[in-house]
């Protein structure tokens, strides 16, 4: 929900972020220009734009909700209520949506919500930024919540999927293929040229081939070949 | 790192929430505008956005980085690189920020990153939205990507500070100025008394009331209490 917002901009990037986090329903109480159906930069989120409820009042906007929590920057003022920091706050939620309708209050750009606005919320959620003076972009600042809110703690763990690693074979060729190219450029010097081999060796497992950049490299290193025989 | 970015909001807002989660050094590689040092929306930035680099190229802006990493939306194209999630790659980032210098690369907000961008690239970054035809908005994708990166894991298992919780002797006050309060108005019934009383015990339990809390509503009760014997 969205408090007393002054520019449409953010009112469509508050849209836009929901779309791109599977949020649906935005309530928008007194926004400073009515306008905010045409909110610009709404890419893709109009049809969660036209749905928008306009409400009168924060109570008439939280009426139905079972947890109403406020975005606070902090420093501002003297707060009475609990704050939590969104990671710890947007579990708590994930846990009351399990429960019935839950409302996140946003405040202007200017003031953030008011006092009144603040005592309808049973506690509060605040974005752990560096610089607590320095407020966040209203747009910013919710997109910030709903990734949170639906971001998936084990993909923080997950392995991404795994390049299959060339053989051993595979690394092997591209060995001999690049030793061969030195030894015909005359970069080996025959009195060292084993512990030139070895160098090499060591150096193409240092590079951890791919197993699909295998015949890329040994197409070079041919045509390279190639060349240096005077083709 | 921005390139070709279009809107100046977009740099401003950018640079604001990297002033928010604290890190220092933009670099922008061909802004479509070049007034980007006058980017509005930057409240608080503007040392930031003061020291920002512009950089011909992209090679030349990620010429002292150890890690480069592309940002994508994906589903545009066939895209070569691995793709790690928002959450993971953060990870992965936050381990090679140990060794040295990193670029997160962030393309125009029209068409990303072209693929000689991306050929700059080490691997890929995607921010886990609901929708991947729905790109996000280019200064919240900025802001969510930072907060990932300054994201504490620990603290979404915080306990926020404990509330004093009332202690029983204070709870068992308030039952029984409301319960005096209760009869004197009429509301308990003589021959059920007992169980009624039961009933307030329980239910004051159940507010888990806070100890600071506690003389406020003594206060309270003691007023409607002199009020309904006739003060």
């Amino acid at each position: 929900m969205l408090v007393a917002t002054r520019n449409p901009l953010n009112i469509g990037a508050s849209a836009r972020a929901m779309a791109n986090f599977g949020f649906r329903r935005l309530r928008v109480v007194e926004p400073y220009d009515v306008a905010f159906r045409e909110a610009r930069s709404a890419v893709g989120a109009a049809p969660l734009l036209r749905a928008a409820e306009e409400c009168g009042s924060v109570a008439d906007a939280v009426a139905d909700c079972q947890l109403v929590v406020g975005t606070t920057s902090v420093g501002h003022r003297e707060l009475q209520h609990p704050i939590r920091r969104l990671e710890y706050g947007a579990r708590l939620i994930g846990k009351a949506l399990a429960q019935g309708p839950v409302a996140l209050l946003f405040g202007s750009e200017k003031f953030g919500l008011s006092n009144e606005d603040l005592s309808h919320c049973h506690w509060l959620m605040r974005i752990p930024t560096v610089r607590q003076d320095l407020s966040m972009n209203l747009g910013q600042a919710v997109a910030l919540c709903l990734y949170e809110l639906a971001r998936d703690p084990k993909a923080a763990r997950a392995r991404p999927e795994a390049v299959r690693a060339a053989a051993a074979a595979e690394t092997e060729q591209v060995t001999r293929l690049l030793l061969e190219s030195l030894e015909r450029s005359g970069y080996v010097n025959p009195r060292t040229a084993g512990s030139t081999a070895e160098k090499v060796r060591r150096l193409v497992r240092r590079l951890n081939l791919a197993a699909k950049d295998v015949p890329v490299l040994l197409g070079m290193l041919r045509q390279i070949l190639w060349k240096i025989e005077g083709g």
